[in-house]
């Protein structure tokens, strides 16, 4: 080959810049020189992202303000922080979506213990209410207490649960590789309901986690409208195993119960986004997001401070490296997906009503652990597509493209062409779930930080190659 | 089809048992029922080890005894502690292979503190000798700084270095996925000697890690025969700051140095050696190691308590479902990997003149964290063989299987048809690293369990489909 012109030269870099940036319906064609180009955008996201750490030391800002249920002054705190954040990031549009939330509060006194015992009078017991329980009636509430292991044996013994305290006493299956957090969720949510049915009168629950300590989780609890509505707690792990040993010795003691939850009126509250308008085609969007509440438990620094904050940081990321991106890339965050996924709805029906398009939708709710996957719901020809990205996206830790559920935020936008979960090693996550353990300090910041990168590296792919 | 007969049904399940069990060259043919069986035996492995932590209640018992340094008797502690705990675990032969080696001796005294300056006289600085470090002559070393970012910058300056205290402020790049190590541990290594050559008195290395604390690492430091040895030490990361800050203020303060670190001759050591023999195929060996020999701080739990445990508990595995081994299983707990290697040269020989076949040698030496991928030494036939088993080795956390680099102890034997490395989740790695965090508490057991559990599944595809 002659040596180049300097003009040829030129020619040939601009023709190699439009190669690399035009879109495209079929990606398998990518040339070695475009996987080194994109291999290097995305090592760029990596060493941005952990050298700086600026997401991380954003995360602690937004915990220091403290738990966010949907409804508190803290959540409204943390949407202004986060609306003004955005806007000193220099996202082109910030603003705010109103929607109505739930709000219900914890209130100060959760206690339960051991009473009409023999031998351990006054026990106390560590316990936290549900979330969305009603108070007891009458300051206080007691009774026998059922040891339950599944929905099936409390059909078998529906005739002995009547006015007595259901304690499901089913812990989460360590044996599996995902967490046994499936074979669990239910009886936290439905097993109010269910007991209630039969005359039931309260419910304790083993709490939900892979620790062994005495941090009750929390968590949704729902009512039917045609079933009594009962109280429902949380047994710590470890009181739990004392509960489970004190009732073999004496099936007939009984727990003492007192809670001072309350519900409210629906509040006003809001989603906030922020976007950076596209270059070239700002009709197109791709949405990145976690939600902005937490549980009123720990800090919600795992969940999900850390998807808002990196979902956040790819926006910003692109704006450190100066890449614009050719497609509108917008930032939400959603408010009451613990209690309600009022603000999903909310965007959902905006996202699928507007002139815009929503060409994908990842959602970062499963944790601040190094990256490992990311599942996508499309049809299969996208989804092949985004896994013969893999060799690039791999530079950021993911390993693998799956076909899969996305998330419950992002589910709600119908008319998106790809939904898409980021997957983050997930051992610790039930460690943490909806408890006091879920603070800041348990971030790692280089873990948390590679999020950031994986989500703006795929973010930039879908930007530079189409879906 | 027609319906078969019990005698038949006994007939085909027999047959494939025999199918599943039998050695096969090429395995690109695994079928549809063998992938369920296998992976079913791959879950098996999990559950157990999830829900026992056998694993990681071995792990506690051995770090309780202390650091492990070749030649101490902590070492010789951990050795008899392990050769116990098999035959204890019912391991069909266990036995100690001789080995001497190196013996050196920290002191109990590591002194460094800044003199000769106006401003900030005495301060102190944390510091640890470097493993295999002279002690300071006459008690004591004292000098002008020299600050040094790298051996291109040593070379220029050696003018400069003479009568000096080299200071190599050379951070860990964390702005790489794959952490920093590679391109600082060299200065760790040789940098005494680089700085000995051009007349230094000693040497001070920012201490390499990914957090930002102020606990040095240790690691080995070599002295060529023809240069003179000068003390060499790591400093506090967060000291490494004050240190540079210092030194840009006052370019003429001093540092004064105190090591009473002590060489022994060496010292009579021992590889641990247990192993369940095979049913069908004695002998071919598949080895599964770690190294028993930590550094002196810390408990060495992370590097390497945990490759040890995890390959005795690789063989409990099978012991604990039953399973019994076509192929001879051995766990190999090599001595001596810090600073030596003699273990890793003492098995290596050993298994390269034995009449057994080596046809596998896992090595477990790169941490606690969630299983990721093996990388696996070997011809390109064998590699994709054992790529082939990928959706079985998922099931355990595994989703890549490399060609590349397997590790220092299993390197050393030469005759095995592949050596593999096991891979988990390194992003914490570097937080602990030869340093006084290497302690039990940072072990999380479900991701250290994952490790035994992908590494079992791996041995059992070697034993069951050949190499």
């Amino acid at each position: 080959m002659k040596k180049l012109t300097s003009l040829s030269a030129t020619i040939m870099f601009v023709l190699a810049l439009l190669i690399i940036s035009s879109p495209k319906t079929n990606s398998q064609s990518l040339s070695d020189k475009q996987i080194t180009d994109y291999k290097n955008v995305a090592n760029q996201f990596v060493r941005k992202a952990l050298e700086d750490r600026k997401g991380y030391f954003l995360l602690k800002e937004l915990t220091d303000i403290g738990p966010r249920l949907s409804g508190s002054p803290n959540s409204i705190k943390a949407i202004h922080w986060a609306e003004k954040k955005m806007k000193e990031l220099g996202f082109d549009k910030v603003w705010l979506q109103p929607v109505m939330v739930p709000h219900w509060e914890r209130g100060n006194i959760e206690k339960a213990k051991i009473v009409s015992s023999k031998k351990i009078n006054n026990r106390n017991l560590v316990v936290r209410a549900l979330g969305g329980s009603i108070a007891t009636d009458a300051k206080e509430l007691q009774g026998k207490v059922i040891s339950i292991k599944s929905f099936e044996e409390l059909r078998e013994k529906q005739e002995l649960v009547k006015g007595k305290i259901v304690f499901y006493d089913r812990p989460l299956d360590q044996g599996l590789y995902s967490g046994g957090y499936g074979g669990v969720w239910n009886y936290r949510v439905f097993g109010a309901d269910s007991a209630a049915k039969y005359g039931a009168i309260g419910v304790l629950l083993r709490s939900i986690t892979t620790k062994y300590d005495n941090n009750p989780h929390t968590g949704v609890v729902f009512y039917a409208d045609q079933v009594k509505r009962i109280p429902a707690v949380s047994v710590g792990y470890l009181d739990s195993d004392f509960l489970r040993q004190a009732l073999k010795e004496e099936p007939n003691l009984e727990v003492n119960l007192k809670l001072n939850s309350k519900w409210f009126e629906d509040a006003p509250s809001y989603n906030v986004i922020g976007e950076i308008t596209g270059s070239k085609y700002p009709d197109e969007v791709i949405t990145v997001g976690g939600h902005i509440d937490s549980w009123d438990l720990g800090v919600g620094a795992n969940d999900d401070g850390t998807g808002c904050i990196q979902s956040m940081e790819v926006l910003d990321l692109f704006k450190r490296l100066n890449i614009a991106p050719q497609r509108t890339i917008r930032c939400v965050l959603f408010i009451n997906e613990e209690n309600g996924s009022r603000g999903a709805e909310a965007y959902g029906n905006f996202a699928d009503s507007s002139i815009q398009v929503t060409i994908a939708a990842m959602e970062a709710d499963a944790g601040s652990g190094t990256p490992r996957d990311f599942s996508v719901d499309s049809d299969s020809l996208t989804i092949e597509k985004i896994k013969s990205w893999l060799p690039i996206l791999a530079e950021t830790g993911i390993l693998e493209v799956a076909k899969g559920g996305s998330g419950a935020d992002v589910g709600r936008i119908k008319s998106a062409k790809a939904r898409i979960g980021y997957g983050p090693d997930g051992q610790r996550y039930f460690d943490y779930h909806h408890s006091d353990n879920d603070q800041f300090s348990i971030i790692h910041p280089r873990e948390f930080e590679l999020g950031s990168a994986a989500m703006a590296t795929l973010v930039f792919m879908i930007d530079r190659e189409g879906l």
